[in-house]
Parts: C-alpha cells; sequence; structure tokens
C-alpha cells in the first residue's frame, strides 16, 4: 500500500516568537524587521511577528507595536500575532493585526501557571477574545496547547483535546492549531488524536505546532503527513524551548523540515539555501549555533 | 485504518565503532570495557564493539584484539565486529569474535573511495568473506552502505540495492542491514525501499542503520517501523559522523529512539535512566555534549 502525502505543505514560521521569547539576547527591531524581510524572501507565506503580552515579563516583545508599524506588509504573505488577552487583543487591534493565534491549555495545571485560570475559565476567555477578533475582521486560529502532553500531568488524554476543538468550532475560527509545547508527543499519538480531531474538524484548516524536546519532531510530523495535515509550525534554526541548558531544543527547525519535505517529493515554495543562510546569519545576531541539522553539515555536501 | 507497529524493537549499539571511530579523543580499553559493561547492564542485547582495520588509519580500533580479549562475555549479549577485508577477518578470528557485519557500497564512487574496489569487485570479495566467515561458525550481517543516497552521486536507484540484497541471499547470511551511511533518506523512500527489499528478503532478519545528518533520523525510523522493520542500529548520545565541525551529527541516539520507542509502547528491554546516566558519563570520557536530546532536558521533567 503507498502511503498518500500531501503534494505542498506550509509552513508557519515562529522564529521571531515562540523561537526567541525565552532567549536572553534581545533582538533589536531593526534585526527582526530585516530577519522578516529575509524569511519572506525565502518564501515563507505565514510569519508570526510577535505576541502582545506584559513587557515586563516578555522583554523580546517589549517592541510589538514598533514592529509592527516598521514592517512592510506584503501580498500573499501572512503576518500573525500571538494574543493571550483582552488588553493583547486591543494592542493588536491598534497595530491592524491581520490575524491572531489565541490558544488555551488542554492540562489544568498548565492552564493555571500559564494564565491563573483553570481551563474552562480560560476557554470562556478565548471564546470572548475570538469573537472579538473576529468582530473587527481579523483571522483567527484557535489553539491548544499541550495537546499531546503536559510535564506537570503527563499524558493528556484525546477526550480532553476533541471536546476543546468542539468547542473552537462554535466560534468560527478560521484554523485550528494542536500544539505540542512540551515536546512530548510519539508518531503514534499523533496519529491517534489526529485522527480523533479530524473527525471533528472535517473541512475546517488543522495546523501542528511541534517541538523536537525529545528528536521525535520530525517523525511527528511524517506522521501527520500521512494523515493529510500540510500546515506546521516551525522556527528558523530550530530556536526555542529553554535556552539556558546545553543541549535543550525548541521547535522543530524550519530548515530540516524544509530539507525533509523535498527530499520527498514535498512542495513548501521555500528556497532551502537561502534560508540556510538565513539562519547562519541569524546565528550571529543570537550568538550562537543553533540546534538544526542542515545548517551545519560536515564538507561541501554533507 | 490503525497501523500496526512492532510490539518489541531490538537495539544494535554502534557507538564503540561508528560512534568513536572518527573521534579525536582515543578512547582507552578500559573505558571500551566499562562502556560494554553499562551498555549491557542498560539491556541492550546487541553490543558492535570494534572493527579490524588497519590501526594507522583508525588509531581508535588500534586496542581491537586487546579488547576483544578483555571484554566480559554475556549470555544472551551479541557482541559483533565490523570485517572490511579478509585481514579482518582473520583478526576476527583469531579473537573468537561470533559475529560479523560485512558491507559494500551501493554507490560506485563511494565504493572505490571506501575500498578501491568497483562495487562488483567488493561484492565478489564480501561472497567469499561471507562464506569463509560461516564456515568458521561465525553469524553474519551483509550490508549495504549507502542504500538511499551517495554524496557523491545524489539519490541511489533502489535496484542497484534490490541487486546486492539478492545476491546477499545466496550466500545465506543471518541478517541483511541496509545502511544509510549519508544520512540522506527520507521517510517515504525508506518505505519504498523497503517494500521492495522486503519483497525478496522474505523472512530473513532485516535492519536498518540510519543516521541523522538531517535531522530526519527518527521520522525515517518511525517510517521503517510501519513497515515492519523491528531491528536498528543506534548508537549511544547520537555520537559519529563528522565530529570536526560545529553541529554536524552522527547516527540516530539509542537515548532518543528508546525514548521514542517506549513512549509509543513499544518495547526495547531497555533502562532508560540508567541509558541516559551511561551516556553523560560518557561525555565525560570524550569532553564534549552530545547531540541526543532526552539526556539533556530542560528541568527536571523537560
Amino acid at each position: 500500500m503507498k502511503t498518500i502525502l500531501p503534494r505542498m505543505v506550509s509552513l508557519h514560521e515562529v522564529a521571531l516568537r515562540d523561537g526567541i521569547q525565552n532567549e536572553k539576547v534581545i533582538v533589536s527591531t531593526e534585526e527582526k524587521i530585516k530577519l522578516i524581510d529575509r524569511l519572506a524572501d525565502c518564501g515563507i507565506r505565514q510569519i508570526e511577528v510577535s505576541s502582545f503580552v506584559n513587557p515586563r515579563l516578555v522583554p523580546q516583545m517589549a517592541d510589538a507595536e514598533d514592529l509592527w508599524k516598521k514592517i512592510k506588509r506584503r501580498d500573499g504573505v501572512r503576518f500573525s500575532a500571538l494574543i493571550l488577552s483582552e488588553k493583547g487583543l486591543d494592542r493588536a487591534i491598534q497595530c491592524k493585526v491581520p490575524h491572531v493565534g489565541i490558544f488555551v491549555s488542554a492540562s489544568e495545571t498548565h492552564s493555571k501557571k500559564n494564565s491563573n485560570k483553570t481551563i474552562s475559565e480560560a476557554f470562556d476567555e478565548a471564546l470572548r477574545l475570538i469573537l472579538k477578533a473576529r468582530s473587527v475582521g481579523m483571522e483567527v486560529r484557535a489553539g491548544v496547547m499541550n495537546s499531546f502532553g503536559c510535564v506537570y500531568e503527563g499524558r493528556i488524554p484525546v477526550e480532553k483535546v476533541t471536546a476543546l476543538v468542539n468547542r473552537y468550532l462554535e466560534a468560527g475560527p478560521d484554523e485550528i492549531c494542536l500544539a505540542d509545547s512540551s515536546g512530548l508527543g510519539n508518531p503514534f499519538q499523533v496519529k491517534d488524536v489526529l485522527q480523533r480531531v479530524k473527525s471533528i474538524t472535517g473541512n475546517m484548516p488543522l495546523a501542528l505546532h511541534l517541538h523536537n524536546t525529545r528528536g521525535a519532531g520530525l517523525a511527528n510530523l511524517f506522521s501527520a503527513l500521512e494523515e493529510g495535515i500540510d500546515s506546521f509550525d516551525t522556527s528558523l534554526g530550530g530556536l526555542g524551548g529553554c535556552p539556558f541548558i546545553a543541549g535543550a531544543r525548541g521547535n522543530i527547525s524550519t530548515e530540516d523540515t524544509v530539507s525533509m519535505l523535498h527530499e520527498m517529493g514535498i512542495e513548501t515554495g521555500i528556497d532551502l539555501d537561502a534560508l540556510i543562510q538565513a539562519s547562519l546569519d541569524f546565528e550571529k545576531v543570537m550568538g550562537q549555533t543553533f540546534p538544526a541539522m542542515v545548517s551545519h553539515l560536515c564538507g561541501a555536501k554533507g
């Protein structure tokens, strides 16, 4: 039996948000703009520009307003922001952000730690935010954090995820995103969760946000491809996660993902060589070697 | 449709051969013995102890005879060596090595560079070695290097691989091993090659030797699991490959593989916590941080 994989996959670049949000080196607004332009030049068509959060809690995102004012909007490129509160949404509305991500956690413990709300309270708030965002013409991606596991609670029952997705559908988002925020998913489970969620979402676009914490990131991606998923969050260089301990890794890397997809004959519209160069240049800005593999091949052709 | 995965997977540990063969730090015979004992204590049941090669070309393997004399053989643990020539086989016979790996390359260019022989010449030699090894009671794993691609020739036509496997079967090896020596395979191709090779090998055990050069190692492994493959080469810490350039990576790591398999409910018989500790201790011997991910998780539980 032949597996039918998607012919084209879209990547949503999160280096500027998930990637750098915990990094010690504060990236200047100018460097962020430069990176955004380079990513768009490489052919990336979805770029998460910032989150709107308390700048005291996340100093890396303190320039959100300034950044949104200065970026060159381009036809065909979807710029987006992550929203965590009504205050954040209001700031995004001020900045004319066209696309927002709004997430709740499937883990009660994580929800409490992350937002000081129960899942139910966080969800009610998320629904209000989705309706408000849509009422001002924003596109909305509604997401479930820790869909595959939680460092505090372990494996998350799939019923918790499907229940949240079901309720999201009432609010009519433009896309559903399942996030393996802690990198605890495995390829077998990914298949199982996706099969269950797809049976609810039908034709609603469904994206996956994967981390490579345990090295299984691209295995999870391949498993999802086999389930027909064609939209993934990736981070340039594999930035993200906990940067303060050697070897701890973040999101699946954009370049390794593009490399694997292209090798499989799946199109992304992205110029891999240019992307690798952008990643190596951004390493200099961040003063570190990123975990991505294809940017660090040994010798001319590996 | 549910995927049926193997319930139990065997790992063949190659850190002592593929892992360290190109490393600058020469590991003492005593440290090698200590590591072999620890790996066996962790539950690993197949350990590649050394290759028998010219010590001037591979100084790390210069103590092969001494090592084989000193290791504690254990019931249920398969100790093996890699053989590249008749001289090497004769040394292995002297050392009473019970299991040898004998490989040819599927790439003409690589074969010339590796052995100064055409594939056809190398294959004739390999067949002679297999027959000789079997005549003295050794078990033989017959392998094909570069089964999925070659840095010099690019993609290797699957027909070249199946032709070699077909000829191997005449010599009656105990196992066939397909090696992605350059880490160029992708999960879609792995499926294709395995389906073609399995149609020839029937019930002959079939193992996969994967590298994580481009980050797709565990994706390739998952793809192979879906094809029913239940035997893989892994290297403690993900050692192997080219160690002299930052970020260049080697074999798929034993601990990340065990972690992913266990998360999927697949048994390995290996104690993951003990394995991680062995990896962290061996990092000290090698004076480096290994690329494996689960040994470097951030915080208590990731």
